[in-house]
C-alpha cells in the first residue's frame, strides 16, 4: 500500500510484439516489487515535432492493442488524448486518459475526459507553475470527476532544455491528488534543429530517485527493448533490460521515504 | 505597402456593441495611418486559466457578430480556434484562421486550418523557439496551404513571467513568413495565485517600438474602451483611447526601419 | 563513512552567544547521528541586496568567533570570501574557504583561495551549469590546489524566483570533486522590489531529501534559533529545532541511497 | 544633444596597434555622426571561462594604453574593474569604471567605483531584473556619488542563452540613470562545453535597434577589425568594417524614436 505505483510502456503503440513485450517484462517485475503497475503506450503521437515523423498504426488498431495487453496481463491501462472528441472513443478502451502537457489549460479536452468518469491524469504544461495546476484540477471536479491524477514532466528552462522543480511535488499534492513524475520525458531535449527532440536518458535515475525521495506517488517511464530504434521519443526512453535495476532501488528509498 | 499590418479587437466577442465600436475606432485610425487591418475577437475562450472565467456569447453568435463587423468595416477578420473540428466552421466567417500558441504543435489542428485554404497564423508556444517554429510551417506547407503567419506572443520566463526575445523576429521571418509581434499577450503574467493572469499595459509600447524597430511585418494588440470591466485579458490591452497615439509614433518609426 | 557530511550554522556572525547556541546544537545532534560536521558562518556580508542591511561585527571579530567556535567544539570551520585579498587572512582562521556563487568565475579569488592550501568550496553560479563548473575546478587546480568542493544553490528561473536542477549533482561529480547541496540559499526568491530576498522555508526537507536520493556528498543548511530575528537571510533559515527530524530523515534515507 | 552615445572598442587591450586602429576609425565615424563616443578596452579580463585564456598584455601596459588613446583621440575612456582595490589605480587611467556584471551585487567595489569620482557604468547581472538594479543605484548614491549609468546585458535563460529583456530599458530609467545596451555581451552563448563563449554576431543589429527604438541612451558595442582572431570574446564582436552602416541605421531611427 505504502509502494508507488507505476505507469510505463514504449512510447507509441508499434507492433503487437512490442506492446507484449514489454508488458509481460514489466509486469514481472512490478508483480515481484509489489509495484502497482499501469501499461502506458499512444495510440497516435498528435504533436511530433516534424510532420515527417511516424504517428501511429491507426488510432483503432492501437486502442485495440492497448486493451488486449491489458486483458491479457490483467493490467489497468492508459493513453494520452489529443481532442476533446478522443475522449469517449479512448474511453472504451483505457482506465485511465492521460492529458498531455502543452493541452492541460484547454477546458474542452479536461472536460470532456471527465465526462467519461475514467481517471484523468493531467500532465502539468512546461509553462505552468504546480500551483496553478489547481485550475486544471479544479475544471475536472467541477465536470463531476474526482479522480484526477497530476503528472509533472519539467518545465521550459532555455529553448533547449528541461528542467524539473521538484517544489512542484508537494505544491501539486496540495490539490488533493496523487502526483506522479515523468522520468523520461523530463529530461528531453526540445526545440533541436533537427526536428528530433533530444535527451539525457542516463540521468533517469537521478531523476526517478528524488521523486520518490520527495513524496511522488507514482512515477511514469517510458521504456522499449531497443531505444535506438525505436519510433518515438527514442532519445529519452529507458532501455527495458535496465528497468528492474533501477525499481528495486527505488522501492528501497521508497521504504525509507515513506515513513516520514 | 512598406507599412506594418495590424491586428487589433477586444480580446473576446463580449457584444455587438462592443465590437462595432472598437472596429469603428480603429478602423478610422487604420484608413488615416494606411495600416493595413484586420479585425480579432474570439468566438470563445478555450483555455481561461479558471473554470469560472467568462468564455463567450456562444460560437455561432460570436462568429456571427465578427463577420458583420468584416462587412460592415469592409475589413478581414481572424479569430482562434481551438480544436481541429472548428476550423472548416469558423472558416465560413472569418479570413485568418489564429491557432492558440499552447496548441502550435498540435498536428491535426494545423493540417484542419490550413485545408480550409484560409491564411493560418499560428502563435509560437511559450515553449518553443522561433527556429523550431520550422515544424508548424512544414505541417501546414504539406497540407498544400502557403498562407502562412507566425507571431511571437512571448516565452516562458520563470512561472509568473513572459519574456519576449526579438531573435524571434529575424528567426521566424527565415521560414519564408511574414512575422507579427503580439504587443498585448507578450506582457502576460501567467501563473497567478489569483487564477486571473497579470499583466503590464504601460509596456505595450516599449514592446511594439522594438518589434517595428527590428522588422516586424505585423502587430496585434488587444484593445478595449476600458480594460477594467472587460471580460478576458482585462490586465493587458491597451485602451482603446491610448491607440492612436501609439501607432502614429510606430508608423513613423517604421517608415526610417524600412528603409534598410 | 558513506553517511553525509554537513555545513550548517547561521548567516553571519550576529554575536558570540548565537555562534555558540548553534554549534552546540547542532554538534550535539551530528555526534548522534555520525555526520561529520563543518561550522560555517559569514564574517561578513559583502553582497547584500540593499546598502542599508547589516553586514557583521568587523571582519576581525567574526573570524576569531568562528575560529573560537571551532576550538571549543573540536569542528572545522568554513566562511565566505569576497575578494582576492581575503583568502589570505581568512585562512587563518577557518579550514575551508568558500567562494560565493556570484564569484565563482573570478580567477583572482579562486587563485587566491587554491593558493592557502585550505579546501575551496565554490558556489555554482545561479548563470552557470554543473558542466561548465569544470572550469572553476581548472583554475584552483592549476594553482596547484586539489582540495575542492563544489555546491549547488539554485538557478537563475524568471526574476524572482530559482530551480535547483538536479542533474547538476551527479555532472559535477564528473569533475572529481564532492558535491554540496545548499538547502537554504537554494529556496531563495531574489529581486524582490521590497530589497529583502524572500525565500521558502517549509520546502527545505523537500530540497534536501532529493539532494540526498541523488547521491550529494554534503548538504549545507543555514540555520538559526528565530529565523524571523536574523539578521540577514531571515526568510530561508531552518529554525534550530526542526532540524535535529530533518537530519534523523536524511540519515536514513542515505543509507539506502549509498547502497546503490 | 538628442543622439544616443557609444561605448565602443575591442574587448581587450591586445596591443598599441589594435586599439588605436579601433579608435582611429570609430572615432571618425562618430564624429561624422554625432555620436558622443567613449573609448573602451578591458585592460584585463578577470572572468574568462577558461584558465587558459588570454588575460591581458599587464595591467599598467593595458591601462596607459587606453589612456594615450583618449589623449590622441580627445576621448573619454573606459575600462572594467574586477575588485575593490583596482578602482583608486584605473581611475588614474579612465574617465568611466565599468563594474562587471557578475559583481553587480559586490558593495566593496561599488563603493570603492563610487569614491574615485568617476562616472561608475554597472552592468545588469545575468541573475538580476532591472528594477532590482536600483539596488546597486542606492549602493553608489550612498557613497556620494551620483554619476551612474546603467547597462543591460542580457539575462540567464537556461544555460546556454541569454535573453535581453527590452522591459529593463525603462524600468532602469526609472532609477534616474541613462541607461546603454549592450549589443555584442547580450548575444553571448555561455557554459558551452568547449569553455569558450559562444555568439551570434550576425543579430548585434537587431539588439542595437531595438534598443534605440525603446530609448535606450547609449549603445556598447565591441569591435574588431578581425573578430575571428581576436584574443577575446571573437565569437561576439562586430566587425570594425560593418560598424559605420549600422550606426547610420541606428541615429536615423533614434532622430524619429526620440520624438516620441
Amino acid at each position: 500500500k505504502k509502494n508507488f505505483f507505476l505507469i510505463a510502456g514504449p512510447c507509441v503503440v508499434e507492433s503487437e510484439e512490442l506492446v507484449m513485450e514489454v508488458a509481460d517484462t514489466v509486469s514481472g517485475i512490478c508483480r515481484n516489487l509489489g509495484i502497482p503497475y499501469v501499461f502506458k503506450a499512444s495510440y497516435r503521437k498528435a504533436n511530433r515535432t516534424s510532420a515527417g515523423s511516424f504517428t501511429g498504426i491507426g488510432d483503432d488498431n492501437g486502442l485495440a492493442l492497448i486493451k488486449k495487453v491489458g486483458e491479457k496481463y490483467k493490467l489497468p491501462t492508459t493513453s494520452d488524448i489529443h481532442a476533446h472528441d478522443e475522449a469517449a472513443p479512448a474511453a472504451k478502451y483505457v482506465d485511465i486518459l492521460q492529458i498531455p502537457a502543452f493541452l492541460c489549460r484547454q477546458t474542452d479536452i479536461l472536460v470532456a475526459a471527465a465526462e467519461t468518469g475514467k481517471i484523468v491524469n493531467v500532465k502539468k504544461g512546461q509553462f505552468l507553475s504546480g500551483p496553478a495546476m489547481k485550475f486544471a484540477v479544479d475544471k475536472i471536479r467541477r465536470a463531476g470527476n474526482e479522480k484526477i491524477v497530476l503528472t509533472e514532466r519539467g518545465t521550459t528552462f532555455g529553448y533547449q532544455d528541461l528542467v524539473v522543480d521538484y517544489r512542484n511535488i508537494p505544491w501539486m499534492q496540495e490539490h488533493g491528488t496523487p502526483v506522479v513524475m515523468d522520468c523520461t520525458h523530463s529530461l528531453q531535449q526540445p526545440n533541436q534543429t533537427s526536428g528530433v527532440t533530444g535527451g539525457n536518458p542516463q540521468l533517469i535515475g537521478t531523476i526517478a530517485k528524488a521523486a520518490v525521495a520527495t513524496g511522488a506517488d507514482g512515477l511514469f517511464i517510458e521504456t522499449h527493448p531497443n531505444p535506438a530504434i525505436a519510433k518515438s521519443d527514442g532519445a529519452n526512453m529507458l532501455r527495458l533490460d535496465l528497468l528492474k535495476g533501477l525499481l528495486e532501488q527505488l522501492v528501497r528509498l521508497r521504504k525509507v521515504a515513506s515513513d516520514y
